[in-house]
Formats: structure tokens, sequence, C-alpha cells
């Protein structure tokens, strides 16, 4: 990372942090380590973020759209004029699994042998970091507007992840959704939604809807975990 | 190498060759290390080539002419027309010697960050067989699948339609959208859902989501144009 200038790392549940021997194999790049966040679940690194790319060399049933990484390093930088973008990495062994890769917007691969394409989680990381150094200083500045009319800012992670849970509650409560025979249902859903790239003023319309179906099918008073957002901000 | 589809390997004085933690760090790669020539000196490694290319992060008085990466890749397949090509790297902690260097035709250098330049060996060899492999591809890429899997065919247009019809009808019967008022809320939806392109199976899923609140929502029998379409199309 910090060949490439490249500065924020988050750990997701790391199994020892701080570590001397991760420590000593930084070598001079010990100062990432040491302002490394350290978080207790994913979704709590990616809070804040307005796309997630999820590197993956296998293809993805239900996946986010797929870029070969120097095309991914062109769409990163274009977005994250937009907001906080990040690189979404599994460990070594296991990699990221189809949940994981859920909640993010894109998958990205790196060109390789068709024989032999699992690269290492290092090299893998050095050449994503190498891509988007290139691209920041090609000479070529990516263009950051990507102005929609009507567009408002992108919805930040935790938004779109309380949507879903919004929508799945839904989708229970009308008799549409088995939870014991799920079908698949929701990561369709979300890899519809992610191909999108829902906006906060859209998923205030989309929230707005699905509590006044919850009040309509539950007129006692509807469960809302956050009440009257919806609604009330679709009307802006 | 092998994951960018080199398979040449030349070692000059190994310290240890054969070696159980090398086979073991290969993983599926040790057909590489098995078929490495090892030799005793530079020269011999290097016999038969027409152009030597020494990958360096420093640069060097007195140097072959320094390219970088993406540009050395170009050039290093133009030349490997004439003839054999090869790719010098030093070991992990001394690198190149002047002497060893100046044996070389180019230098190549990673463009990285000023202030912290040197990558560890191997991300230097993955960079750059990486540049490789794309520079040969590049024109006549490799055939990649960009599909995303289990994506069904687009929607057709009127199908498309159709369920905004009803999405409008449950927005309303919802009490979510007031048809005095409708404040822009239906064109903005299908702004979102022009931006996904929707498939048909995903229009059978929120067409299945509509029905089931709706039956809900009128338990005597819910209006529905096209009856029983959404759900069981969706379980498929």
């Amino acid at each position: 990372m910090k060949t490439m200038g490249l500065s924020r790392l988050s750990l997701v549940n790391p199994k020892h942090f701080p570590d001397p021997q991760a420590v000593a194999r930084a070598a001079d790049a010990d100062d990432i380590l040491e302002q490394a966040q350290v978080c207790s679940s994913l979704d709590e690194a990616l809070a804040g973020t307005v796309q997630v790319y999820a590197l993956s060399a296998r293809h993805r049933n239900l996946g986010p759209p797929a870029l070969p990484a120097r095309e991914a390093a062109t769409d990163i930088l274009s977005r994250a004029g937009e907001g906080e973008v990040a690189l979404l990495f599994g460990n070594e062994t296991a990699g990221l699994s189809n949940a994981e890769v859920q909640r993010c917007q894109r998958t990205v691969f790196i060109p390789a042998n068709p024989d032999y394409s699992s690269l290492n989680l290092a090299s893998a990381v050095q050449l994503l970091c190498y891509e988007l150094r290139l691209a920041a200083f090609d000479g070529h500045p990516p263009v950051v507007t990507r102005a929609v009319p009507f567009a408002s800012p992108p919805a930040a992670h935790e938004d779109v992840e309380r949507f879903y849970l919004h929508l799945e509650r839904v989708m229970v409560s009308s008799g549409f959704l088995d939870p014991q025979r799920p079908r698949r249902l929701l990561p369709k859903l979300r890899r519809l939604f992610g191909r999108a790239e829902l906006e906060r003023d859209e998923i205030n319309i989309l929230r707005g809807l699905l509590d006044a179906v919850e009040r309509k099918t539950s007129p006692g008073g509807a469960p809302c975990d956050t009440p009257g957002e919806g609604l009330g901000s679709a009307a802006k």
C-alpha cells in the first residue's frame, strides 16, 4: 500500500493484532499498521463509504458487475470524488464469502492465466494499488463529474444496509419471503440495487414506501427502526 | 510468474536449491521450480538473449535507459519477436549491483511513492509479469466473460411498464403516493430502475413482492392485472 501512496488500512477481526511478525515484515511501512483501524464487523469497516469494490478471482453467482483491475482503477478514482470508496480483500486462505461480496457494488478481477489465476493476497493488493497510482497520476486526470439530472449524493453503506433490512422485513411480513425457504431472493435484489448504485434520496423514497406498506399491513403501529425518516425525507 | 502465464525461470547461484520451503510456498506452481535452470554465473543465464531488462528502483549512474514498467512491457514484447529477452531481478536484500545492471540494455522501474519506493521482490516480479500479460493481450484481449452469472434476459419494455403501473398502484394504496401531489416520486423511481436495466427475473421478483403486499393490505382479493404472474414466476 505504502509503496503506491495509500495509507488507510482497516482490519476486520484480525486473528492477531498488533503482531510483532507483522511489524517486522512491514519494514518501514509500520506506520500503516500503527494507524490501522480494527473493526469487529465488515459493516463497521465500510461505514461511511459510498462504493465498495471487492477483489475476487472467482466469478460469483449473483455477484455485482466485475471489472478488470485497470478499468476498476479509473472507476474507483471517479467515484472517490463523491465520497469514501473502499477496496475489500479477503484473507489469504478463504478469500471473501458470497455474502461479503454481495455487500459490494463492484467486483474487481486481475486478468490472469486461466489455468492458474489466484494471486497471493499481497500480490493482489500490490497490483490494485499500483493501478490506482497510475490511474491517478497518468496525466489524464479522471473525469470526476458523473452528474446525472436530479442526482442526489450517493447513499452511505450503512443506509443501504438498513434499507435491505427493511425490505427483508416487509418481504417476510407480506408473506412473499419464507425465511425457511429464501430462494436467493435477497441476493438477487441486492444485485439489482447494487447495479443501480443507490442515491440518498432514492433510499429515502424506497424506505418511505416500505414504511407506508408496513403501516397499512399492521395498522396498530408499524415496526420501524428509524421512525418518520422515510416519508419525511422523501418529501424534500 | 505462473499466474501471468510465464514459465521460464533461471536462478543464478541460489543459496539453497531445490529447497523444501520454496516448493511449499510455490503451491501449485511447483512445476516452475522443477523446470528452473540453475546457472553459476549471470552470463550463463543470459546466454542467447537479445535484450535484457534489469528491474531497479534506484537510478544508476551510467546505467542503461530507464523505462516505467508499462512502457517496458510494450518494449519487451516488441523485442521478443527478434529473439529471447530476459527480465533480470536482484535478490530480496541486495538487489542488483551496478556491474550487473550494466550488463543489461534497459532498466525498468515501477512508478511508486517517492517516499517509499522499494517493492518486495515478489511484488515487483508480479507487477512486471502482469504488465507483460496485459501488453501481450492488448487489442486481442483474452476472452473474459463480463456477464454476471445468473443474469436473466433483459426485461421487455412492456413488462417494465407494467411493473411501474403495479408499483404506482401499491404506492397509492399504501398511502405513500398522493395522486394529487405526486412530488416527482415516480420519475425518480423510474430513473433508479432505469439505471439498473432490469432483467426479466427481477421484474418477476419485484411484482411478486407487490402482489404479496397487495394481498396483505386488501385480503378480500387483490387487484392484479396479471393474476398469479409475479410470485409464481419468481419461484422458478
